[in-house]
């Protein structure tokens, strides 16, 4: 695992090994050594449409099945049709900058949890990952995780570093799978957040709002208000990852889904031309990893 | 330091030892052993007034002499006269339930940050540390810090704990003494919150809003959003605390300042029978403490 297996010798492992040996060479504290990773499309599959839609689709058929008004309104009406078209094309509208489709989402999310206790919702999730089979690659979701993060989190780890999740995906709904997928413990997955309340029966439950989308400009406030740091390493995928890019001071590598297998996920959209003249390293999949998911 | 040395043999010190046995005994696996404590008034003294407001008055001192117009207004006229009598007044008024001169000293603290960067700040609160002696005990804030408090951090860290700070006090107005006086990083300072934005430039800054108060209700809230586990002990001292000690699921602490040497805090005003009633542990500095501060 912490010899990178999974990476060919190419460019990216290798500015990987020499940003590691320059940290040690130039003394940098353990503490200070801190690396942010997205999540969908970065450590794991996001194709055909992010995980937690896939948990909510089946949450808002149940909710749609036990109130036909909400049937004929979206996203409920795609899901219980299946429409996954509806879905997906939402999340490419976001990163075109078009969030009409993504808020009806949003509400429906907060929908889904409005008044439930944080211990109720992560025993869903959990019951989720125990079922729920990848829809492309038929396997559990733990297949879907890309076997070279995973052994890159190892490696920084390994030199010393302390590793987060910082997503756009939903904060609860990783934390249930962080500790058995990437070995990252609930303290340090930051994500979008549902607004919480606490009610004198000694519970944290949701509210019926949205308290932050975690994408873009965000996700370098978010890193500051949970670790209190400016990165050195940071590693993404998509539009929404730029700013947390440029906000680590050292090592910014950018996933590109150039491989010919059908999973490419949200791209970067300005190409590997644009990353280079922003300083990103490209991790090429097709080039740089030898293998994509645990076997 | 590890040994609880300036702990009596009390009923408090007796508790604590008893739930850590019973931890171990029940087997409960590290990554749930987790304590948090409120700072002011908890982990060190908060009288005459918060430390933050020390800072603030000298921030607030030097934009007054700039501005004839705002020394007219609060909390600037205070801070120029040096009247500190208003700002402990209007602590005391927030914990009877009146926070109308809260309301203009959050207006205040907003505006002391507004559009600087968090590194700046970070700068300039250390810089206050490296300087400031409190009010009345006339050393480095280092000197009123709680003794017992510091050992009992590492004892807790010796059975496998991980401590962590939740306050009403500002965030990252704690974060550049934590390590140094508690032994606690940055990423596990939960605080009230000045809003935050990212700039092209590739930077955080505050903006021009509280994000949140970290009191009360709201520490349950915190805990979860940045832990994402119920804590198995707290500890606090006010009726800001209330919540967060019930919140825990096993050790209550309340630091009740009934001694006679004038430094008093906050009190948590229903008094230890009602303490008891909640099933909280009263630590009495009269009869627990052998000793307050480092000496």
């Amino acid at each position: 695992m912490s010899e990178l297996a999974s990476w060919r010798d190419g460019t990216a492992k290798q500015a990987i090994q020499a940003f590691v040996a320059d940290v040690d060479a130039r003394g940098v504290p353990d503490d200070e050594r801190v690396a942010v990773f997205d999540n969908d499309g970065t450590l794991w599959a996001e194709k055909p449409m992010p995980t937690q839609l896939h948990y909510l689709l089946q949450q808002w058929a149940a909710a749609a099945s036990a109130d036909p008004e909400l049937a004929a309104t979206q996203p409920y009406t795609a899901a219980v049709s299946g429409d996954f078209g509806w879905l997906g094309g939402a999340i490419d509208k976001h990163y075109a900058g078009d969030d009409s489709d993504l808020g009806l989402i949003i509400r429906a999310i907060v929908r889904a949890t409005d008044g439930v206790s944080v211990e109720d919702y992560e025993a869903s999730v959990a019951d989720f990952y125990a079922k729920a089979k990848h829809l492309t690659l038929k396997t559990p979701y733990s297949g879907a995780v890309y076997q070279p993060m995973v052994e890159l989190l190892r490696y920084l780890e390994q030199a010393g570093f302390t590793c987060y999740i910082v997503s756009g995906g939903e904060r609860d709904f990783m934390r249930p799978m962080t500790v058995e997928y990437y070995g990252i413990p609930p303290e340090r997955v930051v994500g979008s957040a549902l607004g919480l309340k606490y009610t004198d029966d000694g519970t944290v439950r949701y509210g019926a709002d949205l308290a932050f989308f975690d994408d873009g400009p965000e996700k370098p406030v978010r890193i500051w208000s949970r670790i209190g740091r400016r990165p050195l390493l940071a590693c993404g995928n998509s539009n929404g990852d730029v700013q947390m890019l440029e906000y680590a001071s050292g090592l910014r590598l950018l996933v590109h889904h150039d491989d010919d297998t059908g999973r490419g996920d949200v791209p970067y959209d300005k190409g590997a031309e644009d990353a280079l003249t922003r300083g990103f390293t490209e991790i090429s999949v097709r080039n740089d990893w030898a293998s994509v998911f645990a076997t």
